[in-house]
């Protein structure tokens, strides 16, 4: 194998083979293959794209690069979710105990934040005590007892997508569908779930805001599931609002615990409901997922979670001390808050990271205090920013400059769930 | 200045500004952008191509990553040739001298070969003593004292080409005709040269066998040339047929001499002398080249040249000590002699290199006895194949399973200079 003829033959448009694709993927883990050839085959993919079956085998030879998770010791049916990440989304953290008290058995390996989207892990960091770092045995021990597990994926599983994921910060190449769907669904098949739905964002605040790319995505994701016999499903929902009523770490852990307390806002819980029946429908499990969190059962299951992975349920979290608030624009009826403004704002405030080793504030974040469909006057506060570093809010205010549209009149409710897409 | 950011803009399909293109070449010479940055920006170049304006940027950057030579010292008007490599292709050695010895001053800074193609400096080196690797005074020193200089071109020369151009070959990155007529134009202009003549060959043998890629090739290098000031033109010329009668390089350089007494092939020079006319030309310099050949002064010029350069022009060159000759496979006339096979035959018997760091033999490569249009018995010897070692012989027969035609009527001669592009 001459891994120039490999470049050579994507980048004239051929299909790659069983061998060459599984000796490249091989060869780049081990180091044989150098970065500047690695990065100049995955431009050709951005280029040429790949056929389905082509990348079927590119992401075996993915989840082949690593160990998977064999979960055939735990009794109930798995199912877990993915999001490809937005601003306020805070699903992962309510979902996990709501399937998990509802008696589906959640192995949810997370990540963390890059950009303007928040990160599950950085979330939950924001809860004195909790580890995300686990030993195999370690998480499926919890997710045997709880029933849910929120962990960080091991770095023995999929070390192929840890180095090109890398390589693809640096190289211009995150941007393409065959790159993006083999990176998620390789860590979500190497997990050992049963079954997996993925939330696919769709509007500003997403990382692909169109919607038919998202749906390429999303096609292209459950068809890769399916490939490699995990039930996948996948919704696509709207990322042109922020999720709920904040966006920060620990901002959003107390958002959760009030939503596991019955106490949601309207537009989270409907994508968590969705999300729960999704899941509760691909691993055959019949249970009225509101009633979950109504009885108690789900925040039950939250608060176990938070103890097997060494967290204290009832700590304090911090709080910034930091606080200012942004005033409307006019006086009217709120019909827009642009998702992506909120998300950048919430970075600069120290929220989200620049680079992967960069720290993340607990406490920094946005509370919407108003949100779209909201009456307000000018100059009444719609967003309240927080921040350890006051010097952090002209730069996160610049990012908000036109965060709100004010009109004359109630807005329709912007449908969340879009589309669904599976069998 | 961000390298991912310029990454994506050329991904994207957008032409790149100075600012960014200057910054790219500065920052991957100096070694601040990464291999793995600029193979991902290459292919994206492979991709969208370049711009006319753009990609003259980028090469004026490219020239400006290290020295220029100053040839205001030379009182003769300069001029050059390029060749895009061929197989038999010796004409560099009988043009330098030719034009010298008609007053036009060539500063001929060559390359050596790769694959199938030869290199000037390595037939040269086959002569006892001569030196390639001159110090730039000594290049300006010879050149105003002989006429003409062929050595190589020093480290200080467009440092961005030699990574570059070593990047693109390990990348798959090479097939592109902005990073071809840059990687070339950046040298010969560099080189100082006031006129310059592109042979770009076509067919079988050629780099570019097709000829509509050959000739945008051309095109877009006698822009560049006129750009950057250079009198520039090209002669796409027919490489399907190896040019001359032998291919490796103390051979190539034997008939170099004979050429240069007066007992050159037809073909070869045709060619030849079509180049000197348009250097000539482009020099203001009216000379009978063919007179120049036939009087002797061409050959004079040659052996002051090899003496300036450190070498015997009467040193008896080596000589292969094995040979075998390859028959005729039907009686008839040779239609067809293909220029690819013997060039392939003369690198596997030791002429050429498959790596940049690998030795080449003197002595090794192919005599052809005969040539399409020679009338042949079945079986009667039109190859001659020489080299060092007899274990080289099957692999270099393999290569040369289909190297002639043989038809019952003398073909046609094929057009040797198939169009010229010029102002």
């Amino acid at each position: 194998m001459d891994v120039v003829d490999i470049i050579r033959a994507k980048r004239d448009g051929n299909t790659l083979t069983t061998d060459p694709i599984e000796w490249f993927i091989r060869s780049y883990t081990d180091g044989s293959v150098a970065d500047e050839q690695a990065s100049a085959l995955l431009m050709a993919i951005v280029w040429r794209g790949m056929e389905p079956d082509e990348l079927t085998t590119w992401t075996s030879a993915m989840i082949g690069s690593g160990e998977r998770l064999d979960l055939s010791s735990i009794a109930a049916p798995t199912a877990d979710k993915h999001s490809t990440g937005g601003v306020g989304d805070k699903v992962s953290l309510i979902l996990a105990p709501l399937v998990a008290a509802c008696g589906v058995a959640d192995p949810m390996l997370s990540g963390r934040g890059l950009g303007h989207t928040g990160g599950t892990l950085d979330k939950l960091e924001s809860i004195p005590g909790y580890r995300v770092n686990l030993e195999p045995a370690e998480v499926l021990r919890i997710l045997a007892g709880v029933g849910c597990v929120i962990c960080s994926a091991g770095a023995g599983l999929v070390p192929a997508d840890r180095k090109l994921y890398a390589l693809r910060d640096v190289t211009g190449t995150v941007e393409s569908i065959p790159l993006i769907a083999s990176s998620i669904m390789s860590k979500k098949i190497a997990e050992g779930t049963d079954a997996l739905v993925l939330d696919v964002k769709v509007g500003s605040g997403a990382f692909l805001p169109e919607v038919d790319t998202a749906r390429r995505l999303a096609e292209t994701m459950v068809e890769l599931g399916a490939a490699h016999g995990v039930k996948t499903s996948a919704l696509l929902t709207n990322m042109d609002t922020p999720l709920g009523r904040t966006a920060g770490n620990a901002l959003e852990v107390t958002e959760s615990v009030e939503a596991l307390t019955g106490n949601g806002a309207r537009d989270l819980m409907e994508v968590t409901f969705a999300l729960a029946r999704e899941m509760l429908s691909l691993a055959g499990v019949n249970e009225d997922v509101e009633r979950c969190i109504a009885d108690g059962r789900a925040l039950t299951k939250w608060r176990e979670l938070v103890v097997a992975q060494g967290g204290d349920p009832d700590a304090e979290l911090p709080e910034a001390p930091e606080r200012r608030t942004l005033g409307a624009p006019a006086s009217g009826w709120i019909t827009r808050m642009d998702a992506r403004s909120v998300g950048i704002a919430a970075w600069r405030l120290g929220a989200g990271r620049a680079r992967k080793e960069d720290p993340v504030s607990a406490t920094a974040g946005v509370v919407c205090i108003k949100k779209p469909g909201d009456r307000v006057d000018e100059g009444e506060p719609i967003l309240e920013l927080q921040t350890d570093d006051p010097s952090r809010f002209d730069p996160a205010l610049e990012a908000l400059a036109r965060v709100v549209e004010v009109g004359p009149a109630e807005p329709e409710p912007a449908p969340l769930v879009i589309e669904r897409i599976g069998p």
